[in-house]
């Protein structure tokens, strides 16, 4: 078992962030072993942040995805520059208030409204990442939301929790129908 | 120009957010490559946080630091898990507060007081992680302070940039004599 993903986005959107939560959450809680990496180049100056994840129940020693099984893209750019690495038959999560596809991926494409959403039902965009991994984890169910939990519980002050719980459990509804 | 730096400590010591600063840095405002990956593995669950990061003015393929020029070591633990890693010649930063050094490495070891400095001048165990940086930077002049400044500028909120800002001189400070 070995799930291979990239986050992609804006330098304001939290993928890094929210790529650290999920590897914590699967070696501190779900007994894997994962890795997270990121590489920043010209694309970095142009404004396009990839985070790397590894996660699997053996070593890993190679700590950079080259074909992803999961993808997320949350800006254009992002989709525009990684879309074509995805491996066939992958899942490909987009937010559509970012995103407008433009071409065919060997690979299922989900869309989804996690930035209307969550500026709708909570007002707050800081929380859109957490959404997002909500989502997530619901179309590749390697991690569980109580484990996610646990770990924004050791990061973030506790007035916040409520906050991030519901991000991610309006994440996790609006990906159900795509399971 | 290649620098391997592995940044190792425990969880809380904000480990991996300094090396994600001192990576931003690099690229955004020094014109080079970075990449920046962190392992999870039974260390993790153990403690033990690692945080390897690759400086170059070339393409970097391979995002892991096997034998390190720089390495950090923030705790008794990662010490003794990390320190024989490092290249002949390198350079291994510890602070004296977390580490006792127990054996001998083939490299120059600079042993500060980084942890002890920051409470008594500032009292915020937040800003260590900061000041480390100020001393790594000094010690091995990849990225300049200002760069480093930008970087927070755009991550933390204003109120707090001051505190950093002179965390982040502590650092330079302390490191000043062992150039």
């Amino acid at each position: 078992m070995r799930t291979r993903i990239i986050f992609s986005g804006s330098g304001g959107q939290g993928v890094v962030t929210a790529s650290i939560i999920l590897a914590e959450a699967a070696v501190l809680h779900e007994g894997l072993n994962a890795v997270q990496a990121q590489s920043y180049g010209p694309e970095a100056r142009g404004g396009a942040t990839r985070s790397d994840v590894i996660i699997s129940d053996t070593d890993i020693h190679f700590p950079k995805v080259n074909h992803p099984n999961m993808l997320v893209c949350l800006t254009q750019e992002a989709y525009n520059t990684f879309s074509g690495l995805i491996r066939p038959g992958g899942l490909l999560l987009i937010d559509r208030h970012y995103v407008k596809p433009e071409k065919k991926v060997d690979a299922r494409q989900v869309e989804l409204d996690i930035y209307k959403t969550i500026m709708k039902e909570i007002g707050k965009p800081i929380v859109f990442n957490i959404c997002m991994l909500g989502a997530f984890i619901t179309l590749t169910p390697l991690v569980k939301p109580e484990s996610i939990i646990k770990v924004l519980a050791k990061q973030i002050p506790s007035d916040f929790m409520a906050m991030n719980e519901q991000a991610l459990q309006i994440g996790q509804r609006m990906a159900e129908a795509y399971k």
